[in-house]
């Protein structure tokens, strides 16, 4: 897998703008990964999310390993075979999920044992296995399995939950050894708020030499400052030459905060959750589209943008399929809102390439009530 | 709105093949129209239609009257508009769900008082009505408001009925007046079980001179044999130049042996409940591919079949999808089972046009499980 740095801002920790290239194709960056939980982003298909922008999604693999299973998608001949999504994937390492979803039973160096969400049934993921399982799905990105301590966890836990991350990180690149061509093991940075922390993680991966590196364990309820900061203790710390990822962020106004800041990948389940709530992204903030306010409002989701929904479809008709829960208007609303977000990175990085994202950026915040 | 019939079978009330002229464009008969209920087929976008071989749909009045509203879809310029379907609607005249899905609160003369399935609110629908709100509607295809008794009403009542669909539909014509271009409004056959009350229906309802007749009343649980029956006393009577629509019809089997009795159109919500609750429509019968079964089976929905669904997708991909409860699942069924039943009557059509329709019928029906 291979990553370069096309255009960059000041300094190794300004905005840029880089291409991936995956065993899949090619990915411009800053990109918005869409996130397909099970086997799909919900309420839209493949040809689809090719149209709206998209070029690089998320699997679980949490998720897909409680259901259909690795052997269903092994037999399918992979993930990408399985779901008919021939871009690029990269998958978690389930471990969010593992932390935050399953009954947690026991954490210790050899992984952790839970309860499937699903039906209560007993399992255990080790870093070793974790690996087997991403190359089983033939991911072009995997994610080590990292322990991801709750926001409020008292810094001695924080601490701990680094070292273990750093070890299990170290396990992770012995199983996968040498990558195949065009794929790609990331680190995951832990750390909490602590600068320190963040800073022991960062240097501790960045020594073991993975391909790309993310940013876990934000993004969890502290504030926009704190979370900035906790960015800036870990970019500064990581090779220039590798992709950096914001796991979980996709609310627009931290996205080009944290862009400027010289990360390169996101994934959020924001606009697809918004999608089938009623609700539409657009450069104003949210439009709760469900209101009565808008039931006769003949106008599009967003003036000016160019996706299938907004050309052929009013917020009229959009609040009415809302309101009588009708498939197509969380379908329509999920389309609008990746068309957004991809539109909104592809600006980002025409910023950074014309050496204006400064400018840019407050172009867009200015307009923009989260 | 102009019918021609193309090609006939034997008599006035064989097969044929026929082209309907609407001011939204041209339909070949025999035709399906998928059910837009609410202003949208559950679950597959205007565009998507168009791809699987709709050229015509059904909407429903009651729906369309109770939710948006009928100022709503006025000024949003009429239900094409509205929706964002350039092809012709036929919309029904709301009689079937006033009796089936209302709470009926009286029925005389003047029309129907009943409270909304939504809110309990209490509503009255005249035969003039309901003109009017298929005018603002703007549909290429408008139906009179008819009285529809339960199947197993005794005669009387059926009786009754019929004479009272008749007055109505004559004050139908008169609040209509000359239909405008490209528009028309069919008549709506009643008369149950009973021969002699059929043909008194479609006597009464040939005399007053429509531009297409609706076999409506069947399909609710009387045997294959009775309602095959009851639209060969139906059709003998109608005029053989004007198009005929067996309202509610979707089984595959049931529709290719009521097309052998010269009827033109069908519509169902069959193909769209089925794609939701997890069933393939194939030339073999139905997949219930929700079923363990199909859990590794790495096949399409139906082999040799061309939609989107099947060319991209596997049973066992659909059978994951529909487990998890994920939309993209009905959403591919959906697709397919409207490809499957487009594709069907175009097989019908060109087997008229061929002179082999008996042959055709004979060797679909030895493939097909009911």
């Amino acid at each position: 897998m291979r990553f370069t740095v096309v255009a960059a801002g000041a300094g190794s920790t300004g905005p840029r703008a880089g291409v991936l290239e995956t065993a899949h194709g090619r990915v411009e960056t800053p990109v918005f990964m869409p996130v397909g939980t099970q086997g799909t982003v919900k309420g839209i298909s493949p040809r689809e999310l090719r149209e709206v922008g998209t070029r690089i999604l998320l699997g679980n693999t949490y998720h897909l390993y409680l259901r259909p299973g690795v052997e269903v998608i092994r037999k399918a001949g992979g993930l990408h075979a399985f779901m008919g999504w021939e871009g690029p994937i990269l998958t978690d390492s389930g471990g969010y999920q593992v932390f935050s979803l399953a009954a947690l039973r026991k954490v210790d160096d050899r992984g952790v044992l839970f309860r499937s969400h699903i039906d209560g049934s007993e399992h255990f993921l080790s870093p070793e296995k974790v690996m087997d399982i991403q190359m089983v799905l033939g991911s072009d990105i995997m994610m080590v399995l990292d322990e991801c301590p709750p926001s409020d966890a008292p810094r001695e836990v924080v601490g701990r939950a680094v070292e273990r991350t750093v070890a299990w990180a170290r396990r992770s690149l012995e199983r996968v050894g040498p990558r195949p061509p065009g794929r790609g093991l990331f680190g995951i940075v832990q750390g909490g708020l602590h600068a320190d922390l963040r800073r022991e993680s960062a240097q501790a991966l960045a020594s073991l030499g993975f391909d790309g590196y993310a940013i876990g364990g934000l993004g969890l309820g502290e504030s926009r400052e704190e979370m900035l900061a906790a960015v800036e203790a870990t970019t500064e710390h990581l090779p220039p030459d590798r992709p950096r990822y914001f796991m979980g962020l996709g609310t627009p106004a931290e996205m080009v905060a944290v862009i400027a800041r010289g990360v390169d990948m996101f994934d959020c389940v924001l606009p697809t959750r918004l999608g089938r709530h009623g609700t539409a992204m657009t450069r104003r903030g949210n439009v709760v589209v469900r209101n009565a306010a808008y039931a006769e409002d003949f106008g599009p989701l967003e003036e000016g943008c160019g996706c299938y929904t907004c050309r052929n479809f009013t917020r009229a008709y959009i609040r009415h399929l809302v309101s009588a829960k009708e498939i197509l208007g969380l379908v329509l609303l999920t389309h609008h809102n990746l068309h957004f977000l991809h539109r909104l990175l592809a600006e980002a990085r025409r910023a950074v390439l014309s050496g204006r994202f400064e400018e840019w950026s407050q172009e867009f915040l200015g307009g923009f009530a989260s």
